[in-house]
């Protein structure tokens, strides 16, 4: 069965055709800066990649386009190979704890939440609607960032003021990266041949996430309200004290609005540091860069900091801590820094191994040392799969 | 030496006359409402208690008519016995890591960052200046909440925000309840017959902050930029995703200010709960009360979470766990369940010791099991005393 993975930004449309339940990617690529001057279609299948320009004015011309081409390129032989659509949502508020069809119903729900997610939600949605315009007779899938959350349990998702907030507006913890917390999950079950894992999943990305896993479930995650929470990222500032934002609107002469873009945008490593690659960053870092090692300190710090408190949430109870997306994956300076940091807890890093394992180079597996109380895995998250997984699971 | 120890607010004026070095209360109360209809001063002299009340209508007559008292009590026979005066003042902001002699640059130097500590002070600073008129020829020392914390490192105190707005607004973590937290450190120097102890001070009071002690220096301590950071307290929230402020803002139609005033006074317990008086909470939480057992459970895993924070940051090398102030010393429901929840770091409560040791009832002590890695326990705070001894090191 054929299955597109669809993940619909305001000016983007990423996507991935799948073949399943073997999970072979067919093709893949990203329609970039739809609506804008220099909109291209870009497409890779096998060892080509192609870049076409033409002018697309809107996600339902950018999804026409790249039907044509899954046509042109012989990936199908009729659109009616593509029986399922899956798309990334990143929202799905308190409504959803699983991937669902879209239909209307569930669009309008989607739709009533958008506050929650204004800058993303709306775009998801209109990515939808453009494939069941284009073939109505596939199946559409909606797969939140949120849905793999939803098994926390009140107290944990819950802020520290009145009640009647959460009734009232929903403000609640949510988190988010579930679609890769899941991924992760489900291969850490495979991996350790067991149902009911209990893991640490340290998604480290630009943005980035860490998520308590007990028996299998999400029961805490450090993305919160929004995915402006919990560990530094390389742009956003993650937890602080709210109250230096009424400080700062004033002394800085500044509108809420600024405050805010500072720190979603302008924080994190980028803030301290003036950088926000990596690779300038392990260098920077190498060569006791002030800046840059007070930085890296920090950004590492908060991440062990989390690694601590669901260690304890676990009751010490850690089957693995997994590293993974961008960061995660294929830093290992980064990874050597939070471990040596929870040292204490007993976990250990075998150095050279670490040194090693970087998902770019293909290796991905175990970086804790022999003797380390807690294993440490390095694994290749894939949000695309995970979506084509959850769409054919419904599908079939 | 006769030495005065005041903690002046807006329309409040807290007192306590000690004897130095042995640190004897000769006379203590408070004068309230300054300013206000039903102004009154209460006295304590050894077992007597005495409420007169005055028309008091600012600091300086509240100054003159306790200096009144001291010598109508006789326990001064001249107000020049009063050698010194020792006031709590909230923000030294990076100035000041230890008390000082205050004179007329000091007190500039602290009414330069006023807007750190707007409510705080102005009204510390007036208490000051009604001293320094009544009896001129006392030393007036300044003891500041945040000085004990100064000896954070940068990576500690600074935010995941861009660093010029450090540099150019002093936007950083402060930390507070110095005196008390400094107080303890010095007690567990002595009750361990050594320097450079390394604690987790859980100052827990209707306002809550934990601190990592290090060699017997404040690392890193749980408030932040301003006291409602951290921990959740009895009506603060401590730590949120400051992204729910825009969105709250908007949905309830509310002001920054509104937001603001919740989020620092109607919540923490008292928002989650509708209740504050900690004798009714463990009520319910005994009878098992929903709200209540959800609202205790959410309180003490803050403060466990905090503690497996600085454990790591401690390396693991933790001589004691105090608990301390209001809550801390009074409550041994809470204490079980923070400590219940951090058992996989090897931390155990003797629950009848626990049970039994109130500060109340004038019992303090170890209430750790024998078996527990990390001796915890319960020590009756004094920041008063704290105010003196710093005092008397000045002025002596």
């Amino acid at each position: 069965m054929k299955i597109l993975s669809i993940n619909a930004g305001s000016s983007t449309l990423k996507y991935r055709l799948f073949e399943m339940p073997e999970a072979k990617v067919l093709m893949k690529g990203a329609i970039e800066r739809i609506g804008m001057a220099g909109s291209n279609l870009v497409i890779s299948v096998g060892d080509k990649k192609i870049k076409k320009e033409y002018a697309i004015k809107d996600h339902k011309e950018a999804v026409k386009y790249l039907l044509e081409e899954l046509l042109n390129e012989g990936v199908v032989a009729s659109l009616e190979e593509i029986e399922a659509v899956g798309h990334r949502i990143v929202h799905g508020g308190s409504f959803y704890s699983k991937s669902v069809l879209l239909d209307e119903e569930v669009i309008a729900k989607i739709e009533s939440i958008n506050d929650l997610a204004p800058l993303h939600n709306p775009a998801n949605i209109i990515g939808v609607r453009a494939f069941m315009e284009a073939i109505p007779k596939s199946l559409e899938v909606g797969c939140f960032d949120t849905a793999f959350h939803q098994t926390m349990e009140e107290e944990e998702f819950l802020y520290s003021i009145p009640y009647e907030l959460y009734e009232k507006y929903g403000i609640r913890k949510y988190g988010f990266h579930g679609m890769s917390h899941k991924y992760i999950t489900l291969k850490m079950e495979e991996i350790l041949n067991k149902k009911d894992v209990n893991l640490i999943v340290c998604h480290i990305g630009n943005g980035a996430s860490i998520t308590a896993v007990k028996d299998g479930k999400s029961i805490d995650t450090s993305m919160g309200f929004t995915p402006n929470a919990g560990v530094m990222m390389g742009s956003r500032c993650g937890d602080i004290d709210y109250s230096l934002i009424p400080y700062l609107m004033k002394k800085g002469n500044m509108s809420l609005e600024e405050v805010d873009n500072i720190l979603n945008k302008k924080s994190g490593l980028d803030g301290l540091t003036g950088m926000s690659d990596l690779r300038d960053l392990d260098e920077g870092f190498k060569n006791k860069d002030k800046n840059i090692v007070r930085g890296i300190n920090m950004y590492t710090k908060r991440i062990a900091e989390y690694i601590a408190k669901y260690f304890i949430k676990l009751n010490g109870e850690v089957d693995a801590i997994c590293f993974t997306a961008g960061v995660g994956e294929n830093d290992p300076m980064i990874r050597e820094e939070v471990i040596k940091r929870v040292e204490s807890l007993g976990i250990k890093l075998d150095k050279k191994v670490n040194e090693e394992t970087v998902t770019r180079k293909g290796l991905e597996g175990v970086i804790s040392s022999k003797d380390s109380k807690v294993k440490v895995y390095v694994l290749a998250t894939d949000e695309e799969q995970m979506i084509a997984l959850d769409t054919y699971e419904l599908a079939k």
